[in-house]
């Protein structure tokens, strides 16, 4: 038997020296390495920048998106859409454990979600049995491949399947914001009622105790009402998140002219860099968990105003991120609701 | 009197809301608020990518290049080229302290560089004298404002003024390797010859202390004797920073296979994310410097090899990071001759 790389690039085809997220083209031969292990796979859960690109490019003809994913997979050993660059995750059942990995808490049968993108991972599919055009979804007979880095999350007995994929989907959030928020500091939440905004006001209330203040940001009134009715957020203040002087402006009415310790960016636009950095104290924490984050603007914004803050980027993966925000869908019936009236079909 | 923004926005004319460096069009009205300064400008460095730019429209030609230069200025009441985006910095002497900043360690006739962006700084310019065109810098006839928050720093006695200004560029850089860098530590600097890797090696070897590690990456067997003559570095390493299996590979040889405490990315093209998480430990430190950074790449790459780093988006500004800088260059012969040698014309 074999022992591949831990990141998987004895599967790298072209270019060499790349990790396989990077590869033009990674091997999907399903014969698994001792440090690997196959997944039948149930559903692939395709990024929603790129099953928009693919709906569009073939007119929301089905029949037609089955050939271009096929296509794609065919080509590449993996479904990382050439276009928008992204890929997604999938669900499936362990069918395979390589010897390496027979320590692992998971054994033949198992259901799990892959947390790493579809990206990088090896797929080999016989046959595509249906597309679920409203939720992005695209339901198969076929195999992948998980490399031994590649992080996954065994799927809950006590929740529906869709309920924790959304969940799972920015895990990262909460877990981040359990690290970085401590006793007694004030917090601000941009985009607080979305999505990923919500689990992080709920985690930063937990860590912020008796003393400590939340924040929470959006955008309308309709919006407002609604984060005030979970009780997350201590305050909510209602402004454009691309307005950085009117971000800071109510941000300072709620603190009393505070600065405050740290910002958490859940929103899903561009140019929200300012908004988050201003509000925030010399060496306070600004946590990037928005993709549309520039680098750049982030960069040469803090440099700008003269402030000297900590800016991170917003890792996908953080330690027991998967249980982490599971524990607080479970914990609160607030999110559960939510999330079931807003994720599930 | 008036007080202005500590951050200008009350120079915004375009669009409102905005920051003075993601404005349109700021004020350059150069009668100042109590909260500004006012500069007699010597000299504008234009940003390399920005001057490079206007060159080749120009066609080297220095008369266009100057109506070129004082039309932005003229439109947007602040040098920042629209095609770039990038600014540049200035020189000059303070004409005037606005009466909130009497208390500074400033006077009028002191000698500063400005240390934000021309993107954000109010100009006005009665006439280019002369461009540089070897070194990017553009001498004038004019004012500039400098608002509360804008950093600046008194240029020394002790050295060139060419030589403050180029270790004053990245200063970011050694400040922030200081505090990020602990006792004992292995560091891995990538771009290790260049002018912020220098000192990046240089200040990681200062923190790491007798126990630690600094390695340095170069791309060339000439870099390396370069770096191998400063003695900053406990090993070097020879890759290419877009190959990251290649990184990893020379780490590990170097450190017995452990992974590594923190990772400074000082290299100046893009693609060198996975280079630079790869080989940190768990919970370890990844530090990027660069501007050819993408925060997805950086965010979906650590993602996808499963990896829980810290990742920090290099902030120009750290609190004392001139002074700092400034000490590094005096501390050290080998830094300031290398300095001399490269930035002095
Ligand atoms: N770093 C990572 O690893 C990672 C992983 C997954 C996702 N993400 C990113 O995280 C971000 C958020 O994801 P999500 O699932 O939480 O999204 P979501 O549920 O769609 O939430 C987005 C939030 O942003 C708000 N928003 C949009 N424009 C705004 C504006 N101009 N002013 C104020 N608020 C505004 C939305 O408000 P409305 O409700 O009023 O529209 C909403 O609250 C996305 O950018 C996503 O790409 C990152
Ligand atoms: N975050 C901030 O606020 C801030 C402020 C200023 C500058 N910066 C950024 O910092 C970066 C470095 O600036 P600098 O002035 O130090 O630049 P520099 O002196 O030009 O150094 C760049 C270094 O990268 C190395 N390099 C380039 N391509 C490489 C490759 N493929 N493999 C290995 N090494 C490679 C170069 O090696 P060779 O000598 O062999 O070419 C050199 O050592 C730039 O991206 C700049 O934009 C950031």
């Amino acid at each position: 038997m074999m022992r591949g790389c831990k990141y998987g690039t004895h599967r790298v085809i072209e270019p060499k020296g790349v990790l396989p997220q990077a590869a033009q083209k990674i091997s999907n031969d399903m014969k698994i390495y001792d440090n690997e292990m196959l997944i039948d796979i149930q559903a692939l859960n395709i990024d929603s920048a790129s099953f928009t690109q693919i709906k569009e490019v073939c007119n929301k003809d089905k029949e037609k998106m089955k050939a271009m994913i096929l296509e794609i997979i065919g080509k590449r050993g993996k479904m990382q859409n050439p276009v928008t660059g992204s890929g997604g995750m999938l669900i499936g059942t362990i069918k395979e454990m390589g010897s390496d990995l027979k320590d692992r808490d998971l054994k033949v049968g198992d259901k799990i979600a892959s947390l790493v993108s579809l990206t990088l991972t090896p797929l080999k599919i016989e046959e595509i049995l249906d597309i679920k055009m409203d939720i992005d979804r695209v339901e198969v007979k076929g195999t992948a491949i998980l490399f031994e880095s590649g992080i996954y999350a065994k799927l809950p007995n006590d929740m529906e399947e869709t309920l924790a994929l959304a969940a799972l989907d920015v895990a990262g959030a909460p877990a981040q914001t359990r690290k970085l928020v401590k006793k007694d500091q004030t917090v601000l939440v941009l985009g607080a009622n979305g999505k990923s905004g919500l689990l992080c006001c709920y985690e930063a209330r937990k860590q912020v105790g008796e003393n400590g203040k939340v924040i929470g940001m959006v955008r309308s009134e309709s919006k407002r009402e609604f984060l005030e009715e979970t009780g997350f957020c201590h305050d909510i203040i209602l402004a454009d998140a691309t307005n950085p002087t009117k971000v800071l402006e109510e941000v300072m009415k709620v603190t009393g002219g505070k600065e405050i310790d740290v910002a958490i960016n859940c929103v899903n636009i561009p140019n929200t860099e300012m908004s988050t950095i201003l509000p925030v104290r010399e060496e306070g924490i600004v946590y990037f968990f928005s993709m549309a984050t520039s680098f750049t603007k982030a960069a040469l914004g803090a440099e700008g105003i003269g402030k000297d803050v900590n800016m991170i980027i917003g890792n996908g993966y953080s330690k027991n991120h998967a249980d982490i925000t599971l524990e607080d869908v479970r914990e609160s019936k607030i999110i559960r609701d939510i999330f079931e009236k807003m994720y599930l079909n």
